[in-house]
């Protein structure tokens, strides 16, 4: 079927049998590692680390030498479509991203281009290819990008925001211009996973990290609306492969079914929903990622494995189901917790594929 | 029934018939009144403000004054049982409260004292008892606390967390340390709540300001097991007359049915939940609270009246629904945006109490 030499991961997607549930972190390489540390503090900033190939592919691949996760995901950030939009991204030292330009009238969203991944997000594709080359089959790589709804709370916010005044106020009183804000998002987040698909990624995440912040109302209107019109947009298969497509809303328990209808392969899990309670409501329909509470991996690796042990028995027997945190690992994890996670995975697994 | 000129607000609680829907909102005595601005300015810190009977009666009626709200709520804040208990509340400017001797060894936890209501938090009775004078029954009284579990978050961490990994920490850790921590709580805010209902509050509410954070398996072990425990301990009754209490776990909208196996009369819900769906699944065993986005209040006048009339026919034909915001007001709301919301409750509500 394909170059992998391990593609547990994408048949747990596509709910074919495995020996075992895969494993992988959002956020796996990231500061918890010393060895990203180490490239982080060469690199300069954290836009020159995400725009410079070489060492985007050298930190995507540490957590999968280093602990053999089932999966390896791209090394970058969500907002790389904003910037190439021409909204000028930077990360202010514990502060978050910010906008030099964000949207503040009607004229800044008619102007917005759509950008051409293959040049304007060339480095991401370059990124891409030489993190394919590199895992020589070992993982599959997914591919991601924020969800046109998350992008725009950004855009229009020009920072991480508390209360998301400003994007809900666009939503509220000018909801013709959020809808074009989104659509042309929609557009812009499809074709840049599209390049990443072309280049050589083997499944794509869409993060819809801020839709749990809207109402039941305008959830389904302006976050899903356009996660599926990026999911209808998608390449379905590469070289005769299918590409599958997980979307995660943090916060979306309240709307699985929803969700589920939207065509997405899978759906990431944060650790308010019961994974064997969300298999119940829409697992004939798709896999489930996820889905332990981050600071679990605080504790000590005996309590680890006991969460791995129940979140393994919740989902329960058969193929669908993806092991994963809830949300990203937090950056003061002690790698060795992580090795705890990861094997208890590896051990307690099999006997729900039998 | 009662000395009540207007008691809407309870009959709804108790899904009695009303003429209108009642309304009220948390946070009403807030920074967003220029009248609250101006004590809070002579007053000197927050915690004077708190602590002074005159002064907190004066904010508490100013909302009822201005809006002729269904309810008044006591003005105080979530955290004084554990600032009784000795670990030293205050509130440093912009950044939230903070404790000065947070817990960190099972013997801080060991050596809690469950505090005498009408002796270490005697301030928060004399309120209550002038608010009730001054009020003339024009509306009922709403006393509070934080909930158990919101509680042992501020102890353990010491301050506000973005992810509790202390109070987690001790969670997974020391569970029964956990535990017991969390049933001295219980009594204790069992103990300020009854304090309350004999010093003259009318109805009482439970803020489960972080049970949302928790896991779904954590929630009902470590949030709603010790809630429960404190409705089992408040006395349903004064002179006769039945106080309801309503809880509200900010985030908990997946765990209706469990909340409303509680003994509350009443769940608050924030606006991730559809009111019309959350009364199917649980509208025959408590009332409900809420739910309007904050947010919506910095949009105009008729932008907020067509959300008033959604979440009112949401809701739909008769008692049972208190109307409120699906969390605390913003502090720079413009008070006449919350006149135009209050009006359009009044007006648009008695269709649905024929």
């Amino acid at each position: 079927m394909s170059n992998l030499q391990n593609d547990l991961f994408i048949r747990a997607l596509l709910k074919q049998n495995v020996e075992r549930t895969p494993v992988w972190m959002m956020r796996q390489a990231g500061r918890y590692l010393p060895e990203y540390r180490q490239v982080r503090g060469k690199a300069g900033s954290f836009m020159q680390l995400c725009t410079n190939p070489e060492l985007a592919c050298e930190v995507t691949l540490q957590p999968v030498d280093r602990f053999g996760f089932d999966a390896a995901i791209l090394f970058s950030d969500i907002l790389t479509i904003p910037d190439a939009m021409g909204l000028g991204l930077s990360f202010a030292e514990g502060e978050g991203p910010q906008f030099a330009r964000p949207l503040r009238t009607a004229d800044d969203v008619h102007n917005l281009p759509i950008p051409d991944p293959e040049t304007e997000l060339r480095y991401v594709m370059d990124a891409v290819r030489l993190i394919k080359a590199r895992l020589l089959g070992r993982a599959p790589l997914i591919g991601f990008s924020g969800s046109p709804w998350t992008l725009a709370t950004y855009m229009v916010e020009g920072r991480s925001s508390k209360n998301f005044q400003l994007v809900k106020g666009m939503l509220f009183e000018q909801p013709l211009l959020m809808h074009e804000l989104l659509d042309k998002l929609a557009q812009s987040v499809a074709a840049y996973l599209n390049a990443q698909i072309a280049a050589g990624a083997d499944a794509v995440m869409v993060f819809d990290t801020w839709g749990g912040v809207l109402s039941h109302d305008a959830y389904p209107e302006f976050s899903l609306r356009y996660a599926r019109q990026v999911r209808q947009l998608l390449n379905t298969h590469r070289d005769g492969r299918r590409i599958p497509a997980i979307l995660f809303t943090k916060g979306g328990g309240l709307w699985l079914e929803a969700m589920a209808e939207t065509g997405y392969e899978a759906l990431g899990l944060d650790w308010q929903t019961s994974i064997g309670a969300a298999r119940a409501r829409v697992g004939d329909k798709v896999a489930l990622q996820g889905n332990m509470d981050p600071v679990t991996l605080y504790a000590s690796p005996d309590v680890i494995r006991g969460h791995v042990a129940k979140i393994l028995h919740d989902y329960g027997q058969g193929s669908g189901h993806v092991f994963n945190l809830g949300h990203g690992i937090l950056p003061d994890i002690d790698p060795e917790h992580v090795r705890a996670m990861v094997e208890a995975v590896r051990e307690l697994s099999p006997q729900y594929h039998v």
